[in-house]
């Protein structure tokens, strides 16, 4: 155990891709150590039988619980719940305690602290049950709408992977006015759907194969009239119109988001408009053309482009939904509440032809 | 050869998928005999070696010109075109006369005579060199739209497969009254490229991958337009938004499409509403859930489906681009110019898990 | 219900791939007609629900018996079993009184008649419960091999997807003389591995990867060898080594032999002689160059060829795991036993750019 | 340009994928600085134009030549040359006295140097034209079997990325003494082909395909004959058969290897003669399990398993061809020249689930 790291860190929930994503990320990350990895069902078996890719990397074995002391030899202390919805907010309820008296940041990878509304929330998550209360404690922690918040923070909740997509495509069009309705349609790999066996993400199901799922009834939809509402100036909210579609491919979330605005804006115009709003944003990459899945699957990045004609405007974004959707997004809000650079440890390019 | 059957066909571009398709077809058609199937380039080589999935179903060559004398022992006779945007138009007007002396029908794949606004089809296609009086004899061929008109003609132009799809999954909402813009979001697979080799279409650059094309400027939505157009009481026509994106499969076309509607339907109306519009046309399918690629790929089928959230209503189609979308569309047609049963030659299902 | 149609069908075991495509497939046969499915847990539910692409062919549900008075009014009967393996022979151990009485036929899908060697058979089938003077009664369905036994068995066993393709490929190399050991290193797509969720089949897993399994152990070795000892002079085994790999796609398998003769032939004669092999098997394609799957998925063809090096002989085939490895063999068979043509039914191409 | 990194390096044919693949992975790399990266036909150029996947990592444009003055100012200077078949030695011969004169290392990554039989390499690279006596100043650059001699060189020539995968796989078992033929079955990605448009690698020819190409007539074969000779005590060559396929993925390389042993070995007895073989190559993982293109594709790992059944025996292997088969093994040949540790800038898993 190198000490001289200043990230101590748990991972409540082990087994899945959230985790297994967080594992991959911290094996680049220089100030990381990870102590405790927490599985229930596997506690006792080697990591790297469960994430196969990772063997050379951990030799730990799944353990029950936090090992907190070891945990409080560290400069900074996170714990990360990768939890299924519903489970996550009984674990943190139950946690808190502990993890407040160790003086540790904890981040949240469900969708469990990410609605405000207590009735929306009840409506789309009936599996969780949270004090309100605690829910108002957790800062939504999409980095390039909340930064300064962010890092003031000590309990974050990590936006849904779809509705990061969604979010980052369109909140710089939210000052420039949208007429009528706002329509996303998303289009994710079957890793969004996560390790458990369906029969919709079964291989001869998907090959070759499209399928719209949730039409106008998905959880993220609130979520990104959430967010955006925030960023109108007198907080209205946007009419929606989201429908996500599983495409023959792993991993990688695109949206393309349709809108008409309140004025007539040349591309070139939107473009600096767009470029201006993420000039902070060292993971937003504003593109001439329009993005694409291969320049960002494996990486932290989103990729952002917008187009017109007259009033009609389409704004499109790429990112990895394990990655920008989920650990990475979790890491880079770790890098900032460590007050450390948020491109520690996520610093990395895709891999090109896939 | 056997005069016992009622149809002879020729066609002209026999190398591309289109050609290859309707072969594919023609193979369990039992009207139908193929004739003369012309490339200029491959003239004197075996059809099977070009399109080698056809080996044991033909053994011709392909040759330089059709053999009108053979065509006429035909009770009906058929010359398909399946070559390029402009050259169609080229070759068309070169051998009609001989065609309309030989008593052939004429079905053109190419987009040379779909637009009959002479302005628009120059800027759109400005490679194709038509005369006017010309492009107005074809009819459009799309058989759910034009049965009647279809079954009078003797010159037919085949629909562009993305416009197909989607006119089809929106066709019946223009009586319903379409508020604002109606926004077309289309998925394709890569056949629809055509067997031209470009480096958007290279494996490595398309695995896992997804890219947007033409963004607000691709040729199918005039033509979409058109067609919907025609539907309104008052030729008005509905602002569109249409987007296709490429996605890692190779057949296919799925449409999502997004309107506000004027009024306020039940889920079970609209679906009664489609089938009530689709009454009469043996291949649409309206289903309760959303339609797949999957049930549709290698088939003549569209499935549709359609469901909404007080006046926001989402429509959804998915067909074959190079069945329903090309070459099986161009077959029902010749079914219909030639009296027989729509669906002559054409009823068969998908493979399922594909 | 037209008698007019001489062939009168029953599938007990409705849900399964088997079963989707042999009901798929006699959407195209003019002979036959389907008149009860049988699912003991779906019975009362449409077919066309569980199957989805074959909506506009089934109106029918599942049923829970077959329905053998319907049955008796049809010139031929046939009862085919789509059934797990062991499930298979107690169910057709059970029906089969029944079954003689009705004056059916019996096709059985599953592994549990292949292998005559009870011994070989208790070994890697160890959930088989069945007579061996049962077994025996069966004839082994590989057409090309077995056409004139089969055409006078009223019990057939279908051989297994890989076996079929390993067979196939090598069976003219038994009477060259193959020194030292036959290598077949197989390539599947993931449909071959049935309905059932597993993580193995996870498309999340799928995706971009490959996998062997059952490496030297998979049942359909010892399947392979009984059929090439039984083309071998002497009825001596030939020496195997058989490795199956998980690709991803779907349908398709594809198999790569190695071998070394006792003999050194050219090429051309290699091809000759496969050629004249097969002579009689029209669903069998020698090619010059090597076969692919693209140009078999979907169809009942096998196509196979074969190079050389010296005495270095390499031979290949490729076949579509659901329809020459399973419903088509089966049907292929019901043909003969109904002494209609092998091709009825069967004899159409694959779709080309897949 | 910090001066403070120890590596200055120049890559000759920036636009392809092995280029583009080293830019990749010296994004990671803490000691090296990309000074010039050369294309005639890109020259002024952004490298991120070409390779889109690389902006926020590289501001720079392809320049016409290296600069050698700015190269000397670093400790180490490293020449890669990323250059068609033939192009590379006609390169490599000109450049060379600069090269040399700069105290620069030269590292191929073409078969231009690979094959030291002059005979053998012209009948198999009838392109390239190469001096005997500069051929034999390159060290085959396959570290686990060549790490001393690749420390003292300073001409290097990077294996080929099949011949890696079946050298690996299979010499560990030279010293066990293989009894007649050496069977390579490979299967491969299609980002092997290269950047080149091919039909082959169109997108629609692939899709659920598989091919086999240039059976016993492969390249790689006498490279893998001359490695795999170097390891035999007396030098004799083991005779071999070697196929590859293309598999419907982008990445990833997998080989099958079949043989039969002299002696029989126990499967634990293998691995640990695996392991032992390969105690100090820290990118080879040798497996109790069949490996998987999932955990190598990205990585510069090889991961490798064996089986057995007597003495027949199975050994695979897998890695990504753009990484261990291409542009990581050269950094690992660099780190080695350079006195680095060999995982340098190396070390980092797959992405798990692609």
């Amino acid at each position: 155990m190198q000490k001289n790291k200043s990230i101590g860190v748990a991972i409540v929930g082990g087994t899945g891709y959230g985790a297994g994503e967080l594992l991959r990320l911290f094996t680049q990350h220089p100030e990381t150590e990870v102590i405790s990895v927490i599985s229930a069902s596997m506690a006792g078996q080697k990591i790297s039988e469960q994430h196969k890719y990772l063997s050379s990397f951990y030799k730990q074995k799944f353990v029950k619980e936090i090992d907190f002391e070891l945990l409080k030899q560290y400069k900074n202390r996170v714990v990360f719940l990768a939890l299924p919805h519903g489970t996550s907010a009984e674990v943190a309820t139950k946690l808190l305690p502990r993890i407040k008296e160790c003086g540790c940041f904890l981040i949240d990878l469900s969708g469990d602290f990410r609605l405000n509304n207590s009735q929306i929330r009840k409506q789309f998550y009936p599996e969780v049950v949270v004090e309100d209360s605690l829910q108002q404690q957790f800062t939504y922690g999409l980095t390039e709408l909340n930064k300064e918040q962010i890092k003031e923070s000590t309990l974050l909740s990590t936006p849904g992977c779809l509705a990061s997509a969604c979010i980052l495509a369109t909140a710089p069009l939210i000052d420039l006015g949208i007429e009528n309705t706002l329509i996303l349609d998303a289009k994710t790999g079957t890793s969004g759907g996560g390790k458990t066996l369906k029969e919709i993400f079964h291989h001869p199901t998907r090959h070759g194969n499209l399928t719209p799922y949730k039409i106008l009834e998905h959880r993220h939809e609130p979520e990104i009239s959430q967010a955006l509402a925030g960023l109108s100036p007198n907080k209205t909210e946007t009419k929606l119109m989201f429908v996500p579609h599983i495409i023959p491919t792993s991993r990688g979330i695109y949206v393309t988001a349709y809108a008409s605005l309140q004025k007539t804006l040349s591309k070139r115009e939107l473009i600096t408009h767009f470029e201006n709003f993420y000039k902070d944003s060292p993971f937003i990459r504003i593109r001439e053309e329009a993005p694409e899945l291969q320049t960002v699957v494996g990486t932290n990045f989103c990729d952002i482009s917008v187009t017109c004609r007259g009033t009609q405007v389409v704004a499109m974004s790429a990112l990895d939904n394990l990655v920008k959707g989920t650990a990475g997004q979790a890491i880079q809000n770790m890098n900032l509440i460590c007050n450390l650079p948020e491109t520690t440890g996520l610093w990395f390019p895709a891999l090109g032809p896939t």
